[in-house]
């Protein structure tokens, strides 16, 4: 359907695996909105360096000037962390005349451990998206400020109101937000149980000594631990509500992922 | 302490918070064997295309000559997982006459949620490590194999005794392992509890009603599902085994970090 899936193009289309590779917005955004760390790569300026550079960083996808639209739409991905800024001006000078500093952004949940009855067939379940943009530092206040909400109630829920907002003049300045506009994207996804060759499946005396299923795994967020600095004494509902809720989707979607089911949207 | 830490180059070296930079093999080589998927970036041989590629590997370090060596030891990195052979001959001809394809590798563990009184000091505890190296493909069957018992191994403890081996031909010969002579690497770990400004620390009606604090995160191993085709009715003991002693090191690693200690080794 066209209007809601990123472009399939050489750099993006999933060649092996096929059937678990998906391109709908849908797919590939709830996955980044749902992961705590992205990977992001991009290019280095030097040219006797051949290695691209790698940051773990904070992001989502969302829509500035349709701060509604769904997770089925067409949205930007905003990044918070520190890229310096030659390497941003760098960006701007990208062969290929884009403006910006060319990213590649990799977002992954592990769902599983697939065991089968041999090595070869042992795999993960996962949810994995690739994304490719370029991006520019967010400068207009407003949009820095929503970011910045964004960004700080993906950590928990409703954390941006539970804190000491809004931001100081220097906490605005030093804060960087980068805006990438995805040009093309892809998500794969592996469920089910493990799938073995036809022969071991015969191969009675085997399959009698050896257990074959899937361990389910997912991110568990544990009890609050207080600050020693902290002066309140119950830990407040904003936070309790998104543990449970963590914890509960976190399981779900890993159980469901055996069962070769969709997860749950988060 | 010469010899027991990666050189440190520009490319490699932390300039924001250094005091969270590590250099040494034990810590980065310990996040790579703790991780359950790394992130594999390499640069893309289309002049065209200015998006490095990324792509989610399964691998370990370990030495083949020495395989008794310990982390804190100079080791290699080995990746499971499919580089297509257009991009490993490309690497060959590396403008700088290294052999192999260069990869930038990326490990990270979420050890908790850091929750201040500001949006700007909420932070992340985390263990992550940076990597850079060339990789080929190992050729030599009997490294193939030690490396692919590893790599099963890696997945569950005694995995590979527990299943049909040897490998066949065909199986062999479709698994491709990629050896990665690491160049430089460091690692960063942030552990403690939130670090406020003195200002918000001052304000009591803040400090009153906002509770701040340390949200432990690890990866939890859940009761393992058997496949429709499991014939083996009790889970077995290195399966039991294994995921009580993740659950335990991953749960007492995230309490450790809320103290600001180093995590126990795994």
């Amino acid at each position: 359907m066209a209007g809601s899936e990123y472009p399939k193009l050489s750099r993006n289309t999933i060649n092996r695996y096929k059937g678990r590779g998906k391109y709908d917005y849908e797919t590939v955004n709830s996955i980044v909105n749902s992961v705590p760390v992205l990977h992001v790569s991009f290019p280095t300026p030097e040219e006797a360096d051949p290695f691209p550079a790698m940051i773990p960083m904070l992001g989502f996808m969302a829509s500035f000037s349709n701060p509604s639209a769904s997770l089925s739409e067409s949205l930007d991905l905003y990044l918070h962390g520190y890229i310096s800024s030659r390497l941003m001006r760098l960006g701007n000078s990208s062969p290929t005349g884009e403006e910006g500093l060319p990213l590649t952004v990799a977002a992954t949940h592990l769902d599983g451990l697939v065991l089968a009855l041999t090595p070869n067939h042992h795999s993960y379940n996962y949810r994995s998206a690739i994304l490719h943009g370029f991006a520019t530092p967010v400068t207009d206040a407003e949009e820095k400020i929503w970011a910045m909400e964004k960004i700080t109630n993906s950590v928990v829920d409703d954390r941006w109101a539970n804190t000491r907002v809004p931001p100081t003049k220097t906490e605005m300045t030093s804060t960087q937000i980068l805006k990438v506009r995805i040009i093309d994207a892809s998500a794969k996804v592996r469920a089910g149980p493990p799938g073995d060759d036809r022969a071991d499946l015969k191969n009675d005396e085997l399959r009698a000594k050896t257990w074959i299923g899937v361990i389910p795994t997912w991110t568990t967020f544990g009890q609050p631990v207080p600050s020693p600095e902290n002066r309140v004494a119950k830990v407040p509902e904003h936070i309790v509500s998104f543990l449970k809720r963590e914890n509960e989707e976190g399981q779900k979607n890993a159980v469901l992922a055996v069962k070769g089911e969709p997860s749950s949207k988060e």
